[in-house]
């Protein structure tokens, strides 16, 4: 009798035809002889809907109470759950964030889990019944309710799975797993049964949009594995773990791309310790976040420093840049906002050579000029024109031999 | 400095401008100096929409998740109601019942206050805050949240009041307070300044409209006053407490009518013991309420009982009751639909002998047949025609010099 903690984001769940769908989902779980905890989002818009309520009210709702507003809305979700199963004949409950046990510290809004208090989790699940646990919030020492912020229901699962020992956390969203490259873009990508934490993790804005880094992080600190599936199909999900085999034949595992990027370089810059620290602080203040960074190798103490930021944070970014550029006795600041960006990812790369010049010679071949490169273990990233990012991603998906099934 | 308990209803919050104005009142009561608690309601359908949702995944919600869908309603109310406070520069926080302290039984939907645990809303006065209160709920010791059935909000406020000690429990409502007789009725009809706890009580569903008869019940056991005036006006609204002379000049106090009464009369019914109760079991069981009960004096064993019911439940009364009859060998079964009621209610008719002589009096004057009476220590009724129940009302505030300020 395996325990499992099922997730269910907020699409799908957003009316009552599909919270019923959800049910029966459940429902074949149990049926199979789990014991089974559910974690539910709100419905659809709803936590939209009280953000837009607090506003009408307040101009600045408090952190407090306006995460107290937003848990409402798992908590609607999770007792219809329960609803439904109750119907079905299922023996349910649902339970708050503070009843499942989940204590967080004081960060309102963005709250990160101290501990899970299982006790009234366990005692429900011993008494043969279905645990709906309301998503995305906790309670401090204090009992006061608190909000998690992103990823915050993927996270409660995970959480929940790593303290009650689950034999997997399900993560059930509008998407069938993880593939290959983004399929929106290439239809060829396929969908991969399986793939490890750090490489989802590199997967980072494309891998985000099936499940939140964060959450990704806590199955791995305490070794989870972690399926991604849809909720409206019964395909069979991609498997997040550690114990993907390091010698599968394909080693480069997906292709992530990212149309949304922007370069700004400053050029002849004094090679002198503080240059890059002066720069890169007054941006983290304006809460620009920077991507890629480059510098080239000093000539006669003078550098070329590039970086690389969304395209709509460019202007501003721009603004407080120049200013400091000219400070510092630098040449020039030159920006280009139609760039794109795409890596190959893999923990098979790690040690292996001959990737990257794969991966530049399919570029090349193709006429792509690669304008920035950065690289992590199990990652390579080349920055290129934005026009080029479909034919780059489709290339190197030919190149690595992707849609061939492992 | 005072502590003050206000209590606002759903129509007085039912949107941001509405909330922000309920917010305008409670500041007003702080500048004033005084420490407040602040019970609400949930906003205007909120609660009827929550339960069309329960109904659209289940045909018998359960209890338990039911209550827990429920109560997000308040919670969204004195979450935004805090907020408003907030912006306009006052120190609020939001609790729910299970926050506040409110100790209930298990009874799921209509649960009754065991305790009110009032350390957690004591801090937070100590700390110079509006306390607002999530009203119309509550926790089981297991810390399961439960809602309090009809008249929850107001009974919420008054529980608080006394477990707190409050000055006075102020109830916001749509009305101005306790009129001399329904003002849609009789436009002469005077609002009153203060009226006793049993009173208010005799006032039945005409009082109830005002407030609940639960909440004033509460309010009498602890001698909590308790001010009913309307949210939108500044008008001074009634209090109901228990220190109204006895020796005010006018003695009725309030004129309370009813024009949903229909009337069962069981013709000639052998006067032995179990007779009433098969027939009063009977609808009890089938949840039809009986009102007004009169059984005449017996001639030869054989006495006629009448009682009235709703005019909804009429005819499913009328086929509980016919068999019943048959079986006991009463010799007919008679009703009529389309009667009123009528009463006269003040603590003042107490000992005090020609109230009904004046009523009766009053009432054939203008050619108006008495078909029941009923008295209790306050209050005596008439049941007549319901077309007649208008003229009755004015011929009786008229004939005790209602409209005469006291």
């Amino acid at each position: 009798m395996a325990l499992v903690v099922q997730k269910y984001g907020g699409s799908s769940v957003s009316d009552a035809e599909r919270i019923k769908n959800v049910a029966r989902r459940i429902a074949k779980a149990k049926d199979r002889g789990d014991r089974v905890v559910v974690v539910v989002s709100a419905m659809g818009d709803t936590t939209d809907e009280l953000v837009r309520l607090a506003y009408q009210v307040s101009e600045h709702p408090g952190d407090r109470e306006l995460d107290v507003l937003l848990s409402t809305g798992e908590i609607v979700s999770s007792t219809l759950l329960a609803m439904t199963l109750r119907d079905m004949g299922y023996k349910a409950i649902s339970l708050s964030g503070a009843q499942a046990g989940i204590r967080t510290d004081a960060a309102y809004s963005r709250a990160r889990i101290l501990k899970v208090e299982t006790r009234r989790v366990v005692e429900e699940l011993k008494k043969g019944r279905i645990v709906i646990v309301a998503g995305f919030q906790g309670t401090t020492d204090e009992m006061d309710v608190t909000t998690l912020g992103r990823g915050g229901s993927d996270t409660t699962a995970v959480a929940l799975a790593a303290s009650l020992g689950a034999e997997v956390c399900q993560i059930y969203t509008d998407v069938e797993g993880v593939h290959t490259a983004d399929p929106r873009l290439i239809p060829e990508a396929r969908k991969l049964a399986e793939i490890g934490y750090e490489e989802m993790l590199e997967l980072a804005s494309y891998g985000a949009k099936v499940m939140h880094p964060r959450a990704v992080e806590l199955g791995e600190l305490f070794n989870i594995p972690i399926l991604v599936a849809s909720s409206f199909t019964d395909s069979s999900g991609t498997l997040i773990h550690g114990g993907v085999s390091m010698e599968v034949r394909n080693k480069v595992r997906s292709i992530a791309h990212d149309l949304d990027v922007a370069k700004i370089t400053v050029v002849g810059v004094p090679d002198r310790p503080g240059i890059a620290a002066a720069i890169f602080q007054s941006l983290a203040k304006a809460g620009i976040s920077v991507d890629t960074i480059v510098q080239n190798a000093s000539i006669e103490n003078i550098t070329d420093l590039t970086f690389t930021v969304t395209e709509s944070q460019l202007a501003k970014a721009m603004r407080l840049v120049r200013p400091i550029a000219k400070s510092i006795g630098a040449r020039e600041c030159l920006s280009d906002a139609k760039l794109g960006k795409v890596s190959i990812i893999g923990t098979g790369m790690q040690n292996t050579p001959g990737y990257a010049a794969r991966m530049f010679g399919a570029l090349s071949e193709r006429g792509i000029n690669i304008q920035l490169i950065a690289t992590s273990e199990i990652r390579i990233t080349c920055i290129i024109d934005e026009v080029k990012v479909k034919d780059a991603v489709r290339a190197l998906h030919h190149v690595f031999e992707m849609e061939v099934v492992e």
